[in-house]
C-alpha cells in the first residue's frame, strides 16, 4: 500500500472525522499453528485502515478491540451510516490518536465473527461453519495472526499499540512477543491475569449459550443457533461493563411507559418489562444476536479465560522481561470487571523489569467501559503519549 | 407456646448449639390482602424458633431471611443431620444472638417454596401449583404476614428484628409498618432502595428462567421445569454474592484435576470445565435446582426489585418518621450488590428524621455473603447491640 492507495481510500467526510472508509480482507495463505497445536492452512483478518502511512513507514497506530469489537474503530462505512466506528471519539484528524499524524490499523481478531476467520466461517472441507471444531484461539494466537498483516503492509515497526479490556491484553502480549517491533504500548482497562471472577461471569455466559436447546453442539444454521443463550449472555455481560452509579443516574428506578401508568400503589405488578433498566437490557441482548456468533463468544470467552501472562514465564515481572517498548498503562476508578489494582499491578511488575511504565487513573464513574468515554483528561493522556 | 413446649422442642444437641430443632407450621385462615390488590383465603408460613419465650415475654428476637435462605437458621433438624441452619455461627446458646437469653423465630416468607404458601404451593381451586397465578408479593406482605405468625404466638413486641439483604429489607420494613411493636431493628447488607443493577442482575435471572423452554409460562410439573434457567441464573447471583478478592482467594486460576493434567502449555482446551471456580459454579446451580422453585425465584426478585421505601411516603426520612425503634446497619466494606454506601443511606435518613440509629461498616473481602460468615467483629456489634 502506498500513500496514493490511502488518498483513494480515505476520502475524507467532515473535518474531524476518520471520514468513509472500507474494510478489506489480508488472506494469509500460510499454514497457521496455533497455541493449541491445532492448525488452518490459512486465514483472513479483516481490518481498516485511517489515515497515510508515511515515506519512513514508521507512523503506525495499531489497534486491539475487545471481546465483542470489530475492525470498524473510526469513521463512517457510507454518507448513510449512522454509527461511526467504536473508538471514533478518540481516533480521527486532530483527535487524539490523530489521523493526520498516524496510520492506523484496526482488524478484527483471529477466532472472530465480522469478517475474520473464525468459527463462524465455513470450514472448505465440509462446506459448513467450522462451529465448534474451529481450532482453540488464545489472546496470543489473535497477534501473532495480526503480526502477519503488518508484515503484509510493509510496516517495519509500530508506533503505538493500543486498546482496552481483551485489546488490552494484546497490548500487552504484543510488547512481550515482539518487543523489538513495538515502541509503546498503551493498554487500558485490562489484565495482565483473567480473574476468577472473570472466568465466572465468561462461564455463566457460556452455559446460557451452550444449555440453549438451539446450540445443538455448536452445528446450527446461520440465522439460527441459540440465540435466546447468547442474548442473556449479553444482557449479564453488559451489567459487568457499566457501574452501579452509572446505572443508576441513566435509569434508577425509573418504570417504562406501560408500566408507569398500571398497577396499584404506582406498581405494575408483571414479570415483562417494568423498569427502563429492564428493557435496556433487554434490547442490548436481542441487538447482539444480529451482530454475534454464539460459538465466537464461547471462543472469545475462553481466549480471555486462558490469559495469564504470568503462567508462561513463572512471573509477570519475568513475562515482561523482554519488553523494548514504553508503556503506559490507563486503569478506571469504577471498573470492578477489570480493577484498577490489576492495571497497578502490571505497571509495576513492568517497572520491577526494569522497563519505562507509567500507570494513569482515571476517576470515572462509568465502569468498564469508561475507556470508550468521551473524556478530554483521556484523549489528553493518549495524545500526549503518542508525541 | 409456653415454657414446657419450648423446652421439649429444644432437645439441646451439644453446649453452643441450638440443638435439634423442628420446623412448624403456623396456619392464617384470615384472607390476606397483598399490596398488588390480589388476597388469597388464607396462607401457612413454615417458621422455627430457638430458646425459650420468657414469662414477660418481651426477649423475642424475630431473624428475616435473605432471598433463597428459609427458616431454618439455626441449629439441626435431626442427628444425622450433616449441615446446620443458615445462621447458626451467629444463634445458639452463648452465641451473639444468644438462645439462652433470647427466644428466636425465623420464617419461611410468604411466597417462599420452603414451605410457607407461594407460587409452589398447591392451589385448592385447580389442584395444581398456583405457578405464576400466584399474587405478587412485596416486602411489605412478607412483614405483614410475619406479623400474624408473631401475634399467633402471643407476643406483644420485639426486641429485635435482624437480617441482611433482602432480610434486612424486612427489618426496616417492619420498623415503619409497627413502629411500636419493635424495639431494635438490625439490618445489614441491604438497601432502601434497589438499585437499577440490582434489578438488572434479577431481570437476567428472571430471562434465563422464563426463556427456558421448559418453564411452560410458569405451568410445569414438580419435579421438571425450568432447571436449566433456574441454575444459570443461580451461577451467575453467586457471583454478586462473593466478591472478586474472595474468589481469587478461594479459586484463583486453578484448574480442575482433569483439565491441569492435559493440553498444550498447560491449557485444556475445551468448553468442558477447566478452571476450579467453573466446577464450583456449576455445583452452586446444580445445587439450587434441588432445592429452590423457579417461579419462586421470580417472585421474590420482583419483591426485591419493587423495594423502594422512600416510593410511598417521598424520601426516604419521610418513611423513617414513624420508626421508634433503636437501629444499627451493618455495612461490609467488599458488598458490592449492597454496598457501604447504601446502608449508610439508610443510617442517614434515621438520623435525619431524628432516630436513634448507628452504622457499623466491617472490613471484609468476602462480598456481600459477609453478613454470613463468621467474624468475631460482627458477633460483638450484634452481641452488644442486643444488650
Amino acid at each position: 500500500m502506498n500513500d496514493a492507495d490511502e488518498s483513494a481510500l480515505i476520502d475524507r467526510f467532515e473535518p474531524g472525522e476518520a471520514g468513509l472508509v472500507e474494510a478489506r480482507d489480508f488472506v494469509s495463505a500460510e499454514p497457521f499453528v496455533f497455541e493449541s497445536g491445532q492448525t488452518l492452512p490459512g486465514f483472513t483478518l479483516r481490518y481498516e485502515t485511517y489515515g497515510r502511512l508515511n515515506a519512513a513507514r514508521d507512523n503506525v497506530v495499531l489497534v486491539c478491540h475487545a471481546l465483542s469489537g470489530d475492525h470498524h474503530c473510526a469513521g463512517i462505512h457510507s454518507l448513510t451510516d449512522r454509527k461511526p466506528g467504536w473508538w471514533n471519539n478518540l481516533i480521527g484528524p486532530g483527535k487524539a490518536v490523530d489521523t493526520n499524524r498516524f496510520f492506523v490499523i484496526c482488524s478484527n481478531c483471529l477466532g472472530g465473527c465480522q469478517g475474520s476467520t473464525g468459527p463462524s466461517s465455513s470450514n472448505p472441507a465440509t462446506g459448513r461453519a467450522f462451529g465448534i471444531t474451529f481450532p482453540f484461539v488464545t489472546v496470543r494466537d489473535m497477534v501473532r495472526a495480526q503480526k502477519r498483516l503488518v508484515d503484509s503492509l510493509g510496516i517495519a515497526s509500530l508506533h503505538t499499540v493500543i486498546g482496552g479490556s481483551m485489546g488490552g491484553m494484546q497490548v500487552l502480549q504484543w510488547g512481550i512477543e515482539y518487543p523489538s517491533f513495538v515502541r509503546r504500548l498503551l493498554p487500558m482497562a485490562t489484565t495482565a491475569r483473567e480473574s476468577a471472577q472473570g472466568i465466572g461471569f465468561n462461564e455463566v455466559g457460556r452455559q446460557a449459550i451452550m444449555q440453549d436447546p438451539e446450540w445443538h453442539h455448536g452445528d446450527y444454521p446461520v440465522h439460527g443457533g441459540p440465540r435466546v443463550g447468547l442474548a442473556i449472555a449479553r444482557m449479564m455481560a453488559h451489567i459487568t461493563y457499566v457501574s452501579d452509579a452509572s446505572m443508576d443516574r441513566k435509569f434508577g428506578r425509573r418504570r417504562t411507559g406501560t408500566a408507569a401508568s398500571s398497577g396499584a400503589a404506582g406498581h405494575a405488578y408483571t414479570f415483562d418489562v417494568q423498569f427502563e433498566v429492564e428493557s435496556y437490557l433487554r434490547y442490548q441482548g436481542e441487538a447482539f444476536i444480529n451482530r454475534f456468533d454464539a460459538n465466537t463468544y464461547l471462543y472469545i470467552t475462553r481466549a480471555i479465560d486462558h490469559f495469564d501472562l504470568a503462567a508462561a514465564s513463572g512471573s509477570l515481572e519475568q513475562a515482561f522481561s523482554k519488553v523494548e517498548a514504553d508503556t503506559l498503562v490507563v486503569g478506571f476508578t469504577s471498573d470492578w470487571l477489570f480493577p484498577p489494582e490489576q492495571n497497578r499491578a502490571i505497571t509495576l511488575a513492568l517497572l520491577r523489569a526494569g522497563k519505562r511504565a507509567s500507570y494513569a487513573e482515571l476517576k470515572t464513574d462509568l465502569g468498564h467501559d469508561s475507556f470508550l468515554l468521551e473524556s478530554e483528561e483521556l484523549y489528553g493522556l493518549v495524545r500526549s503519549f503518542l508525541s
